[in-house]
């Protein structure tokens, strides 16, 4: 009898473990490759790329490599770059303006400044990209490119619909395919492309992370609401805060009497928010079903992330993949 | 009789006549590849890429592709690549933090904010590399990545020695040969590269571009403290207000008096700065020759420049070339 997908940390673990040598290469490439002669951009660095974090998109990078039957080194150099790519979006999604410094921040930005945040960004991008250059392939060059302009487009559409509450699902979605699952998606293609399987197999990878990383997102906005976070000592209404318009509000605002939907556009339109407002909006979201509606939508792309896997033949990598999106998706649960 | 070298505008207006079709195809390809769905991207960058700029650094690499011989198009696609990396860096020079604000800005940071110059100057980035991707040579690209990540050394660099009076001239090089001299050098290196011309010549135009690099900002950095820009109408003392340590300040810190030094002190490093201050520091910049120092040792730089171009027979683009050198220092004259 097979072994169920595990949700939870279990399938982390479990595709940590298949991968374990080439995430400690991986890990050690990364330490490696942010030093530079300017002491600040290492240890600025360091409080991203090395405080931890899952490793979520480099994992996948290697996990694919495996799934495509590679045998090489090249993945663990490619799995450091989109990390790079990553770690630089978050230094530069830190990048706040006045009146967000005024609320405060917790992040490498509240401890460096902003400009530290973008300059090292940008280090890290350039990096990734000599990496890139070394290892050779124009088509990883090509699809990771690609990738970094779509994020900046999917961040750019974000700031845009922000505090406007008439954002469309569409328009949310653009957001989310941008900013998310782009690099996912890249991602998991890339261990298609070094082990040099047919387009097929690329296209499926490239499916497997578009609807894993849209999944990931959709629950990730979906906790910034959710009571249980807040009872775990974790942080909730950073969105709300910040008037991100996230599916969990367009479907309560959506579902809401004209009293609601006034209230929606006092707190994130006109930003004007009381201390009772993050429970309020927390209240209706819940009353109206948008939480458990947001992860359904993300179990909808999770399955769309499974059927993906369908061309591959099912092995340990496939199962530990297919629990990587019970693993993103049980977050919420 | 040869015609001698134009220093001023003239020798401008004469590299940009030899390669003028070659500018305008860039200036097309610039438009068009900075479009993108997200309306914000194309609106802001218009506002750097397209509100002119002496697109200097564009021009040296047409131009170093027509001195070696190269006849094709692939210089354009580069020379366009060379203006978004810089335009990049320019939206996250713009950057700034929370006391920086107070003081005013007149920047697209000003008209967007800060978080829209950093990712739109992330998107003209990883367009940068598309077009290299499309380009297709790793040559090229390694040549360019490497650049992007000595430019974020350089500048990080000079936010470390940013309102600290005791950095060394040899700290000062090091930030300026990062943040505007590998540009240029990789610039007209390009131009050898897209030419396949030897290795020597390669070498040359690099040297060329490294040294036009240091004088020119050697020459930006004394014309922030320049009584004549002043008379012109041009602003002076941004690097004063800003703390940047810069030459023309190094030289009259090292040659001034206790007094002179407590007063380098408290403005740069205290940041105390009175309405009447930034005077005194032309004053004590001019009383101790500095500002001609480093003119002159711009010139220094820009005669190396000169010495570059040997390698290369004398013809109509070489002297476009050497009167781009007199040009750059004929701006502090």
């Amino acid at each position: 009898m097979k072994r169920p997908a595990a949700g939870g940390e279990d399938a982390l673990t479990a595709l940590i473990a298949l991968v374990q040598a080439d995430l400690e290469a991986c890990n050690r490439l990364i330490v490696q490759r942010m030093h530079s002669p300017v002491a600040l951009i290492p240890q600025l660095a360091a409080h991203i790329v090395a405080a931890g974090g899952k490793r979520l998109r480099p994992l996948l990078t290697l996990a694919a490599a495996q799934l495509c039957g590679y045998r090489g080194d090249r993945h663990v150099a490619l799995a450091a770059c989109v990390e790079f790519i990553h770690t630089a979006t978050l230094l530069h999604d830190d990048v706040v303006d006045e009146s967000s410094l005024r609320r405060g921040q917790a992040s490498a930005n509240a401890l460096f400044g902003n400009k530290p945040s973008v300059l090292v960004g940008d280090f890290l991008f350039a990096r990734a990209f000599q990496l890139m250059t070394d290892d050779g392939s124009l088509k990883v060059l090509g699809i990771l490119s690609q990738a970094a302009a779509t994020i900046a487009e999917g961040e750019v559409l974000q700031l845009v619909t922000q505090n406007d509450i008439s954002t469309t699902e569409a328009q949310y979605l653009a957001v989310i395919e941008g900013k998310t699952a782009a690099l996912f998606a890249a991602a998991t293609r890339i261990g298609a492309v070094v082990a040099d399987r047919p387009e097929a197999e690329e296209r499926a990878l490239d499916a497997f992370g578009h609807n894993l990383g849209i999944a990931f997102q959709l629950v990730d906005d979906a906790l910034d609401y959710a009571a249980e976070q807040e009872r775990l000592g974790k942080t909730v209404g950073d969105d709300f805060r910040e008037g991100k318009i996230t599916l969990p509000v367009l479907l309560a605002h959506a579902r809401g009497d004209a009293a609601e939907r006034e209230f929606w556009r006092r707190t994130l339109e006109d930003k004007e928010q009381a201390p009772e407002d993050l429970a309020r909006a927390q209240e209706l979201i819940e009353r109206h079903g948008a939480l458990r509606d947001t992860v359904a939508r993300a179990q909808g792309y999770g399955d769309a992330a499974l059927e993906a896997l369908a061309v591959f033949p099912d092995g340990p990598v496939r199962r530990a993949l297919a629990g990587i999106v019970a693993f993103c998706i049980a977050r919420a649960r």
